[in-house]
């Protein structure tokens, strides 16, 4: 890994800020007293596009030299990224193709075409999914980017933390969900050089919970199978976010189905916010370690409000 | 009508201003697109117990002499003005006692116990209700406090609009959903003394539409029967915010169940907030009527956030 320090992070807020929202923070009373903690939740669901995503994807885009710009991008999500590249790339005139699985939901394609992303799709399977990436590359000279393993992406992805210890600089603990690794890494660097001794923890699907064991086997470890509600956390780590995540992160929480879904509802209810799954996992695992964060001022970050408001879990 | 001005409203926001939030205000590029017009919400999501009610409970509350608060305040709601009444009142250390039907859902009662009120059940008529209130006014020395039709819960919810109108000073038109009448007469107050000639509109369930019949026809109307999903608006105009209606509103816009449920899902998956069915009428009621709000700046109040999510319409 490159060299990061605190400089860079600023530059980094700096570079995407005319393309990001500074979200609102949300506190609730009851939620505090639920969790006996001081609970400062920091909304990405009011992000452009509705995720924290966005930041990533448009440092990633800005990083590019003016050259490979004009030439595209391109990346596989059938998620929020696949959104986030799609705007931040149409928000610079640059075109984006986008790899998706052909049994991604409709709502899901309209969503990324609506954005202005050019649709790719092949089959479902990851090798399918990697030569038509490969080939989009040869094709049309776009550059590839990564949804979380990529250090421009991390570091986009810090600016949320770093906004939100903007505001309250003494949190004590910073508390995220992990899914590909790239909000946890970016997290972690941004409370490192903007906390005051802040801590970050991560909350984990216990079906998908390739993050816990790598972290606790110091080797990146893989899903046999992902069967989450947490959509957005499928995914696994990789060689660019394990070394931050290992470096700075103090650990991972696991938390199941039923606490994923009562924190989202929770959030629904208190927060007002329609909060994805994926979101709730952060206050999951905060409600599951209660002595952990007793007392404490906590940051959360919900990362995300994109949610099918056809299959909800209640 | 005691005669009010602009001076007496910005008393009334400063008497209340500590015990309310400044609720934000959201936009969003696709409801623009949608509707033709740009859109200001002001999210009452967002206010203490999740409605702008707290906004006229306090209010009315503030404005009893110091003698009649120590007695207590009774109102009958088994919705937001229960649990605004409760939360005002326990902030101001006085008792209010509650008057709602026994077939109150479970969730609603412990919503106002949770906020300190005293619940008094009674039968679900009208006249039972109206026995139990005047019984507990005796026995008490309480003060009641209609939920509507109160010149200081009027006052009180007029600064909803007063905060949008200073944010954005140039809005063309506010609308909001009408029930009881409160917060239409209260925003109705507020545009006529702080907008820049902004009218002021109301959406309402075409099932329920009294107050488009008692606009029409200049006396009070009633319903029959109001069976609609928008559970805030089933209530009826009353003598002292008729009059300002009359007065200051341009029309009253009546929307089907079907429009409500739409607009609902926009909000909640573009706004990302989770409005409840009353406060989406407003925006029915712009898409309803486009022409007419075609290429204007209008805000639009986001009534209140407490839905059941175990009986969502979609």
């Amino acid at each position: 890994m490159e060299t990061v320090n605190a400089h860079h992070l600023l530059q980094v807020h700096e570079r995407i800020r005319q393309y990001i929202h500074a979200t609102p923070v949300l506190t609730s009373r009851l939620l505090d007293d639920l969790s006996g903690a001081k609970l400062f939740f920091k909304c990405e669901t009011f992000q452009r596009m509705g995720a924290f995503k966005m930041r990533g994807a448009a440092n990633a885009i800005l990083c590019l030299p003016e050259k490979k710009r004009e030439l595209g991008v391109v990346t596989h999500s059938s998620g929020n990224f696949a959104q986030a590249i799609s705007l931040a790339a149409s928000s610079l005139g640059v075109k984006a193709y986008i790899v998706m699985p052909d049994n991604t939901p409709a709502v899901k394609k309209a969503a990324v075409a609506g954005y202005g992303g050019i649709i790719h799709l092949c089959d479902a399977s990851l090798e399918a999914r990697e030569k038509k990436t490969s080939e989009l590359v040869r094709k049309t000279g776009a550059s590839f980017i990564h949804p979380s393993n990529d250090l421009q992406v991390i570091l986009g992805q810090a600016t949320a933390g770093m906004e939100l210890l903007n505001i309250y600089p003494n949190l004590e603990h910073l508390v995220v969900p992990v899914g590909g690794g790239g909000l946890l890494a970016g997290t972690a660097l941004g409370a490192h050089f903007f906390g005051m001794d802040c801590k970050v923890s991560a909350g984990e699907p216990a079906n998908a919970d390739d993050a816990y064991r790598s972290l606790s086997s110091g080797k990146i470890q893989h899903n046999n199978s992902a069967n989450t509600i947490a959509d957005g956390l499928r995914t696994e780590l990789g060689n660019v976010n394990f070394p931050i995540i290992k470096e700075y992160v103090e650990d991972i929480i696991r938390v199941n189905e039923e606490e994923i879904v009562t924190s989202m509802k929770m959030i629904w209810e208190r927060l007002k916010i329609t909060a994805e799954p994926s979101s709730a996992v952060a206050l999951a695992a905060v409600l599951k370690q209660k002595e952990k964060f007793l007392g404490k001022r906590v940051g959360i970050i919900i990362s995300g409000g994109n949610v099918d408001l056809n299959k909800l879990p209640f």
